[in-house]
């Protein structure tokens, strides 16, 4: 057989025969899995944490992959200058019943190159055996010929959150394009440069564009399939917001010795007042904090009751001998609303570690919101926690005389937050999804009532009048947000055959 | 009158004319403060936070400003290679009664240049008019005539903590040596090279040359004296050691809202910990705390009532509506076991904040001793508590399996301490050195039964069978132990003078 007629074998129709009639997990051929990881990790060279030259970058590359689609592209701006652009290019099918928008971004999470394993840096993507922290080695790609399979990882930031899904969302459409294929459905594609930044401009473009952008329905590629390995439907996510608080000492770094006992140290002062936030088993003590959920419907807590049961397995991989609530599962505890400590910082520890009183220190926390709670109102119950331990809040470092004033001050800033968001799983697209996925995997699909994860789905759902739905496909230790992110390739081809189906079947 | 005539109007004299004919403050002639500086300057310029290379080019320094006193000049070594050694210089003088030994250290704390002033780094001395935080400006060094007077400030890493007491010291004795002078005493002097890092080889270097250090009195150079800016003694110091304590989340960090509510935050984990240890007044709550705290004699409970009542001006200098404590003075609260936060870590804050559920948090801790207290047994307390909120203990990252047996671990590491040192006062050496130290200011000295500083004093007291009391000479607000350190320029030259008196007439 030539070379030309093995690639005349194309995925899509392997897909077709390895999940229809053979009902074998469907594979992409190793040639495709060659181009597309030199593709993906010239992608992932590309630094995408904000500096707007980079995230210009980013979206050159983006558009030169859709090019190839014969899609039409337009490059979506907020009025703002230096805000990384929206992507955005369609595909109009006649007579298509239904419009579909398949979101997701390129933008990744603020990275401290130092904290990442020795020969691995953010922007430098290297692949290893399997994850490096597992006997993982680093590796020359495979030959031509040898697929990247098994445990295979490329490690860079942005790798699983969420070039990842740009890419699949991508790949999928341009294999339809050049095979002739149609979708069942209009096809819109939308990839955001701001969503780990809490999306700030989203509305604004969203408002501007409202036309473009018209659908019936958004899939969301995005976050990590579930821990066992099974691929995932999430029908909602969790809101959020970043906080912070810093209390203060005195207005210069004391010397410990001659005024601890005397000088009000600040790392004192944070450690007391958010212990009177939070029990011992996670439960927040501010007042209020849980009164507005609302809870699981019947069909989302019979969904529940199908999720695999494997939180102890979970757990001992990540090195925990108990995990947090009073026996609550992990599904329901990521129905209710978090108060996470993302960092600590006063003064410095380790060698660097001085015998001083700090002037200030700082917690940074995040706020995960459920349905039934709103960011700001969050935000009001914590702000009314501090006030009632006696503390001055702010939203500025104090000045000489608000110091001399208040004993106890407290700094409070936040980002913009956004509120959780829940799409019915008895609608007809939701169960027409549910069969899509299932139908490109011979593997049984976990659908979730929703994720514990955020994505700004609720300003989505309200401004443009859609249902939202996500589909992940990164794998769950890809260390997203993290040091040492990283992808397992064989997510990434198993995704994009999973998104070929859906798009050809929805 | 000619420039050598003048010069020939010595300081000596100066002093003697001024302390005891006129009761005129004694000041430092102008020519000699200019020479003064450049050294000090040059001093201060040579790093001295560890490194070998530079802390040997800080031992050629010391010994080339001592060659001009014509003392027998050693330096003393440990066994192990690359410990910073001590420097000894030595006087006799024909029929003394009694040998005196002064002690300063010419190492520092370490740094971290990033959080210093702009325009001020720890080895680039630069002059200010007054504190740059209060209106002081960068300057160039005055003219020749004109004196470096007022609130002038020198900038650098170890300005005030200790290099100005090794000059003082060397320049006291190069006058008398140059002036053809007699001490009282015998004259011995040695310069530490780690005593900000506990001291940790100064009890093998003494043990090793016990005839040659031998000394009826010890006089130390270190440390600030009283905020009133009035001459100092102190009659003892707080003992001290360094504990860091860090607790364990998952074995990677995780994605806060996949994984916020249900797998535990170790910073979370340390806060809560941490609070169980003291009260929001400062009161420590680990049992036994205070249990072996000795209290002060009737004789020190005199002195202490003589001490100028100032602490409410010393609190609004620092921004510091209300102090710790309930009600006690600050030299009561100093005479108690400390329990400091140096400082507070995990991943990270502002910026450089991702939503993540960190692997660890640290707290570095400072326990401050007083006498009755032992270092180690200070410490049992401390991991005993630990222990009793639930957690196992480990001096080491536990392994996988130790994360798997225990669901609460908390690594407790600690450096070598040293515990509390107090010379009665009652001693004539006691009486004889406030007496010397009030000839040499028309100033009223302020007499300490201890400062809240620690120095090793005890292990030299317990090993050498001395007498040990300390005269400090920098500002209290020289910045030392944190960034922006700074020497008063006048309080060198002040504590120069008073130097001179104490060896003339001890």
């Amino acid at each position: 057989m030539t070379k030309a007629l093995r690639l005349s074998i194309s995925c899509c129709l392997m897909l077709h025969f390895a999940a229809t009639a053979q009902q074998k997990q469907p594979v992409l051929p190793i040639e495709k899995q060659h181009q597309l990881y030199n593709e993906f990790k010239a992608f992932c060279s590309i630094p995408n944490t904000g500096e707007p030259a980079q995230m210009e970058r980013n979206v050159q590359f983006i558009t030169g992959m859709l090019k190839e689609t014969g899609m039409k592209i337009q490059v979506l701006r907020a009025t703002q200058p230096n805000i990384p652009p929206l992507v955005f290019a369609e595909l109009t099918v006649p007579g298509a019943k239904r419009t579909v928008l398949f979101y997701a971004h390129y933008d990744g999470q603020p990275v401290t190159p130092a904290a990442w394993a020795k020969g691995i840096a953010p922007f430098e993507p290297v692949l290893y055996s399997a994850p490096f922290d597992k006997g993982g080695q680093l590796m020359a790609e495979p030959a031509a010929g040898e697929a990247f399979a098994g445990d295979l990882r490329l490690y860079a930031r942005g790798a699983g959150d969420d070039k990842a899904g740009v890419m699949t969302i991508i790949e999928a459409c341009r294999q339809l394009v050049k095979e002739g294929k149609q979708p069942a459905s209009n096809i819109k594609l939308l990839f955001e440069g701001e969503e780990e930044k809490g999306s700030t401009h989203l509305a604004e473009i969203l408002e501007a564009n409202k036309d473009l952008l018209a659908a019936d329905d958004w899939i969301i590629a995005d976050g990590p399939v579930h821990p066992s390995g099974k691929p995932e439907i999430s029908f909602g996510v969790r809101g959020d917001v970043n906080v912070e608080i810093t209390t203060y000492g005195p207005n210069r770094p004391l010397h410990s010795g001659h005024y601890g006992n005397w000088a009000p140290n600040p790392a004192w002062r944070l450690v007391q007042l958010l212990a009177t936030m939070r029990n011992n088993s996670g439960h927040v003590l501010i007042k209020n904090w849980y009164t507005d959920v609302v809870p699981f419907t019947p069909e989302e807590k019979a969904a529940v009751a199908k999720i695999p049961k494997d939180e102890q397995v979970l757990a001992a991989s990540l090195g925990l001998a108990k995990t947090e609530g009073s026996g609550e599962t992990q599904i329901a505890l990521l129905n209710q609303p978090s108060l996470n400590i993302n960092g600590l910082q006063s003064a410095d520890v380790g060698s660097l570690s001085r015998n001083v009183i700090p002037t200030t220190a700082t917690a940074a926390l995040d706020l995960r919101l459920v349905l039934g709670n709103d960011w700001q109102r969050q935000i009001d119950k914590l702000v009314k926690h501090v006030e009632a331990q006696g503390y001055f809040v702010t939203d500025h470092d104090p000045t000489a005389e608000e110091r001399l004033q208040h004993a106890l001050i407290a700094k409070i800033t936040h980002g913009t937050g956004y509120n959780a968001q829940r799409t019915p799983m008895s609608l007809p697209f939701s169960q027409e999804l549910i069969k899509a996925v299932q139908a490109g995997t011979t593997k049984p699909v976990v659908v979730l009532p929703g994720t514990g994860g955020s994505l700004p789905l609720k300003i989505i759902e309200d401004k443009m009048g859609v249902h939202i739905v996500i589909v992940p496909i990164a794998n769950y230790d890809d260390n997203q947000h993290a040091e040492n992110e990283n992808l397992r390739l064989q997510n990434l081809w198993d995704g994009i055959c999973e998104y070929r189906v859906i798009m050809e079947r929805l």
